[in-house]
């Protein structure tokens, strides 16, 4: 059998990108790495697939998203941004949905089509830190999200706990006591749910308000439906609840649909606020408040960082960029008047930082 | 520079589709259809692109569906629907958005990328009944939509006219007399926009309403944001309205949200309907009545369509399909109490049929 690039990589004790580096003549690599990887190429007889290399160097203009689900408003949106960003350096997207399918994601790293585009914006929802090792690939990747860190990839991140913090402060600031969290994911350490959990819980305790977990209402996807089905069982347990912070906006406008079916006002009797700020907050009844994360600044750092690796005009250590994120307040906490436009209530600065990246060796 | 299968198509007055028919050997062919084809190609010396010839017969398990907007929710959904059809059958699909952009849509045709997968499914909202001559390609091909009629290609679209028309009919059936149009494209010929609004003028003169230009919100682009402006100025304007049809549900939940800025009751004061049945009707304030196009059957068809072609069990004539239609009655045109489930009001039979190819001559 043919020896492969991940056989070298095993050998030298590097990465693979560390071999694709040595073996694509690249600079900036320490001249003791590059000995070890030519020893375990001498040494296993490893031949460079000239084919594959020709169709690497060959642009193609053309890069890949990989997201879960296009049915959810927010990667719907978050494609339309990272398009559009795309669209203004001339290259096309071709998008893939995973599902939530961890086969498919893996596919999306290790399959045959990984090498069609230039490079891959990836925002994995199955895949772990667990998994870090199938991030460690030969083409330009940015990774987006939070159920990775460390991998060796450039990072484009949130502010979920800050802003989620921020988010359920805003609703106690508003007198509120009684905060339902709604679309948890009970024991889950890694994700969304879990990051935006512990914003929440930090947000109680800066207000002095204890941790109810009857308050916590359970969704595995975060959809319409479910945010409904969650809000309603909350409701109609008979929990007392005049504050609800949704994980998104999906499931708060579930849970808008919940309170209204069961003529509860909002903001009168409970105040709502979402997180993603995506374009139906704007339109739903009442408006909906909600944390912007930075999508379109998402989007456009991806691409700029992707570019970045694919034209080689940054060959440094991996970064880990985090936009600004704000509340933003509308009709469902009161904070504009009935008609009025969404407006800033709160701001979490981000940051770049650089990627400390875990387990395997760092690439050279 | 080198003879293309355009000029031998062009030279022997067929198709390209022919043109590759003969190339690739495919039977069904008249001898006098393959003898003008093979005339043409020693006359001009064409050489066949082997390169190319074997890149095509290599099955790629993916297929490729462009359509315009990710962040308008019906093609997300749409796209959604596409990929698990395909699934179903083992293959993958790659997005492609197109924007509002005709050079995009020209590129889905006749770019680089069109040989990259096995096949084409494509909803085209810029090409017209002009570019009829773009969509004969030499790849398999499915069409989506309204706005190209006659391509030599298989052909998904909807029961416009008739389920616009049983959604007027629906409003003057609640006694609704002054019936908006919300989303006109004044002057179009062409496309969803046309076809609806042709629907609704039926609608109307089925229910002996009279038709009022005044009532006609005109609104470019069919987004939330749209339908909210089209339908304030309606209402600022002192237009008197008791009924609404918006031309997508995007448009119905803009005109909600303008409706009940101005404290106006759905559907005490005024009914509305949309069209799409998106996920978001179920859960809008009140409940959002729709028409249902049928978005799962089209993606399913036109996925079994594309397959058919790919694997050659289908070389027949191209056929156009419309699957069944139906009005599903909500809270915002009461016809279910507050809290009930959607349920259909009407419903307007599909059917298919044999797609007559406009202008160049029918593939052999």
């Amino acid at each position: 059998m043919a020896v492969t690039m991940q056989d070298v990589a095993a050998r030298a004790g590097v990465s693979i990108k560390t071999v694709s580096n040595v073996v694509n003549g690249y600079p900036h690599i320490r001249a003791a790495t590059r000995e070890r990887v030519e020893e375990a190429i001498d040494h296993l007889g490893y031949r460079i697939n000239e084919t594959a290399r020709s169709l690497r160097t060959r642009r193609t203009d053309m890069i890949t998203l990989a997201v879960p689900e296009l049915s959810l408003p927010y990667f719907a949106e978050l494609a339309d941004s990272v398009i559009q960003a795309a669209d203004a350096r001339g290259l096309t997207v071709l998008i893939e949905q995973t599902g939530h399918g961890r086969v498919r994601e893996v596919d999306v790293l290790t399959g045959k089509r990984r090498n069609m585009t230039d490079g891959l914006i990836f925002s994995p929802l199955e895949l772990g830190p667990e998994d870090l090792a199938l991030f460690d690939v030969d083409f330009p990747l940015v990774v987006l999200g939070e159920r990775v860190f460390g991998a060796p990839a450039d990072h484009v991140t949130m502010n979920n706990v800050a802003a989620a913090k921020a988010a359920t402060m805003h609703l106690a600031a508003l007198g509120r006591k009684r905060i339902a969290v709604v679309g948890g994911h009970e024991g889950e350490q890694v994700g969304s749910a879990a990051l935006r959990t512990t914003g929440y819980r930090q947000g109680l305790e800066a207000a002095g308000l204890p941790y109810d977990p009857a308050l916590v209402a359970e969704a595995g996807l975060w959809h319409r439906s479910t945010g409904a089905e969650a809000m309603g069982r909350l409701l109609d347990d008979g929990v007392e609840v005049d504050g609800v912070f949704a994980l998104n906006d999906a499931l708060a406008l579930g849970a808008l649909h919940a309170l209204h079916t069961r003529r509860m006002e909002v903001p009168g009797d409970v105040s709502v606020i979402g997180f993603d700020d995506i374009d139906d907050a704007r339109y739903s009844v009442p408006t909906l408040s909600s944390v912007d994360p930075g999508r379109v600044q998402i989007a456009q750092t991806a691409v700029e960082l992707l570019v970045a690796r694919i034209t080689g005009a940054e060959t440094g250590p991996y970064r880990r960029v985090i936009p600004d994120s704000r509340i933003i307040g509308r009709e469902s906490t009161g904070d504009v008047p009935e008609g009025g436009e969404g407006r800033p209530v709160a701001v979490q600065q981000g940051g770049i930082e650089q990627v400390a990246v875990a387990a395997a060796p760092a690439p050279a």
